[in-house]
């Protein structure tokens, strides 16, 4: 079982057993590898079919082999991506696709039909391009990255190696900045671009804005979940993740490792410390120091929020108690009088 | 009139009337219908010019032909079907069109310019594909669906007969999934589909990711509105709606015919029950029985929200209550000593 | 300096400074106007290596020449479109585009590779369409305006005269409307169309749906962020601008010059009165009046929101004085018995 080896763990059983796929507890079928962490599927174990299984520490009731890890759930993930097919490729470019003379191709690339690549643009080696996308002027992308169909990447924007972004997402249109002149918004010429580092992944249909002067900046192991948006002149730090529907306004200073949950939306030139966690659908107004974590609108401390949530639906308790005590109280001044 | 057949109306006055369209009471000229539903517009009933109306009783004050039906609503809809434009299709297969060898595709489809069929894709009879789609190795779509432009549909999702998807919609993104192995994100490989059932219509930029394992599904008669996003392993049941912006999490299981609310958002392995509604806006953080009504966020029982949402506004005036209450009693121990 | 001239300011210091560029204070060099209007960054104005600045009053602690404007940022956003790179352009109509014949396109078009141009469709003077767009059937697209990759404008829709409409936009997509029969849903054609005025830019990913009947209609000056939602038979008024990832319900009326923030929620049917400013994240469920400013969920007047989320996370705070004053007041009438 090479697998083992790759994740690290110590085989229980019989260590040549030939694993040939993955697979939930109850859907894997002879052959797979399962995993076991949520101990509400312990009931599983005596029913899976699964060859061998992923575990923290040995289990009774199981038949197969078991690798033991210190971590099962990111095991799985690496055993997974043995896995996993590789993304689809086209084999070389398309003469379907068209690509200005003054672009500069690497090696090795998958450029699908109805790719369109601008002027002087550069593309790394083993890159592949989706039907659809759109590579702007003096746009560069980095090597191993793969853009799916339908994303458009705005002119002199950059994007590092090993990045994923997915169908429909927009990098680098324009901030979104006016002065009022009467009525009139005038439109303030968004001048800058959008710099994204290595290894980030952006999830469907999400849009990222170009800075006004500088750059808007995605920093090295971002993930950003579907229909995010990321407005201009923002940073956002190392090995953060950005939950679906989260807004983040301009300038906002995002640390590295923070958590952003789903639907949050966080405040223009706000910053955001390390490794803080914003809860989903919270509102935040003011810094957030590293490590804090905040839910809420107005966005509070976490175990503040856990006991002014529950007494939200008290108000009209609340509400009763203070009218029972206004009457009582004017029983007794009655009574004194 | 042969309308009042199809909507199973009875008329009352001229049976001759030719129909040629329909409109709104104001909007509407001679040779169309109308319909009057809300009593609002009971004024323009003197003014319209329209030659026909469906009602639910007859009414006074019209002199052109009536349609009397029990459900107007439903009759003005069916009616409308009769008279709106066909959907624009391609005639035929364009040449502008990349369309896979190894892919089948059925009789009588139109397939526009730009548009990108995958290898070992099946594409059923009667289907529209318009420009920029993308359907990728080993889709499926079913007969008589229409895909809208700059879809993109990503390898081996299913998608069932008489679908309806708008504009910009990504079906089979990568699930949100990742394990912190120190500071780095590693990616969990997303291994399932999206399958998408029969008579499913969804909104425009909506975003429907891929399964970790199995399948995201969305089931028979759903309908989405505009910029929804469903995640990985998201089932969603018969007939239920979900309105623009809101965002269902995670393994979240939704029953039959629920409505989600614009902007609603729903916590990751939550239930909700069938028939269940949740208000617009309303964030939902524990499972939902059937046929419950919550609002809110925290949600909360809908008769509960109106009290609640009443007294928000009021936590001003009730601080102040509650200090002139500390202050009378501080007052009146006073005089007790 | 000719810039003095177009941003109609008065010049203090070296009249024939050569100016080739613009840039914020800290990162300007020789050459290069900067501004001054934060007082916060008082501190740069020593170390700027910007060869003039624009300023609403003259200053010291800089050696370099000054133009004074009454209004610093809009001379900004003037300034900074003076050396703003022009929209790029394609040659003329690429061979690669498909344009039906039955359209007709104006002089000194720019059509990009994979455009689609429906039939009837018109297409103004000096548009540029660029890759991905899908023109639909009888559209129409006034003078100058510029359409981004990957944008779909459905049947019938028009656009006017100098709008942007950003990548990834779905203009014209059906309505949200159904009628149920039974637990069946059933669509109410779209029988409607988008009518977008001259002078509007679209976000990236925004959507825009057509009207039931008659239009929805965007009007001239405004101005949406990424990812807007905006459903059918809305009015937009003039000058309004709408921030991300807010959406507007169907048939509500937007007055002009209004503001609607990021997040926020518009009710269907809702009047929004002329210069109303709506806060992010802010949840609007009835009629706002011309001039007012609401924030919060339920909205409510800004002041009053100022107070109540302030007292939101004293909640605790306050369940524990009514709790301490119960027992006080139990106490003293336990004391009168």
């Amino acid at each position: 079982m090479e697998i083992a080896g790759i994740i690290k763990g110590k085989v229980i059983g019989d260590e040549n057993v030939r694993i040939t796929g993955i697979n939930s507890l109850d859907k894997a079928s002879e052959g797979e590898i399962s995993f076991f962490v949520d101990t509400r599927y312990r009931d599983f174990l005596k029913e899976t079919k699964a060859s061998a299984l992923i575990v923290s520490a040995p289990v009774e009731d199981y038949k197969g082999a078991q690798v033991v890890v210190s971590d099962p759930k990111l095991a799985y993930a690496r055993a997974a991506g043995i896995f996993a097919p590789p993304v689809s490729r086209y084999d070389g470019i398309s003469k379907n696709a068209v690509i200005e003379e003054t672009s500069a191709i690497g090696v090795n690339v998958s450029i699908y039909p109805m790719v369109y690549v601008g002027r002087e643009a550069v593309i790394g080696d083993n890159v592949t391009l989706y039907p659809g996308t759109f590579i702007g002027d003096k746009v560069r992308i980095g090597d191993r990255t793969v853009i799916y169909p339908n994303v458009s990447i705005m002119r002199d924007c950059i994007v590092g190696k090993d990045v994923i972004i997915h169908a429909g997402c927009v990098i680098g249109s324009d901030g979104f900045g006016y002065v009022r002149d009467g009525s009139e918004n005038v439109k303030i010429p968004q001048l800058g671009i959008v710099q994204i580092d290595d290894n980030v992944e952006i999830g469907a249909n999400t849009t990222i804005d170009r800075a006004a002067n500088g750059r808007t900046w995605i920093k090295r192991g971002v993930k950003t979940d579907n229909l995010v948006q990321i407005a201009h002149n923002v940073t956002i730090g190392e090995d953060s993740i950005l939950v679906s529907l989260s807004g983040i306004s301009g300038s906002a200073q995002i640390g590295r490792e923070v958590v952003i949950g789903g639907q949050a939306g966080v405040k223009d030139h706000i910053e955001i410390g390390d490794r803080a966690i914003i809860g989903p659908r919270a509102g935040v107004h003011k810094t957030i120091k590293s490590g804090e974590m905040v839910l809420g609108d107005p966005s509070m401390p976490y175990r503040l929020w856990m006991r002014v949530s529950s007494l939200i639906a008290k108000l009209p308790e609340i509400n009763d108690r203070l009218r029972s005590l206004e009457n009582r109280l004017k029983g007794s001044e009655k009574e004194e009088k």
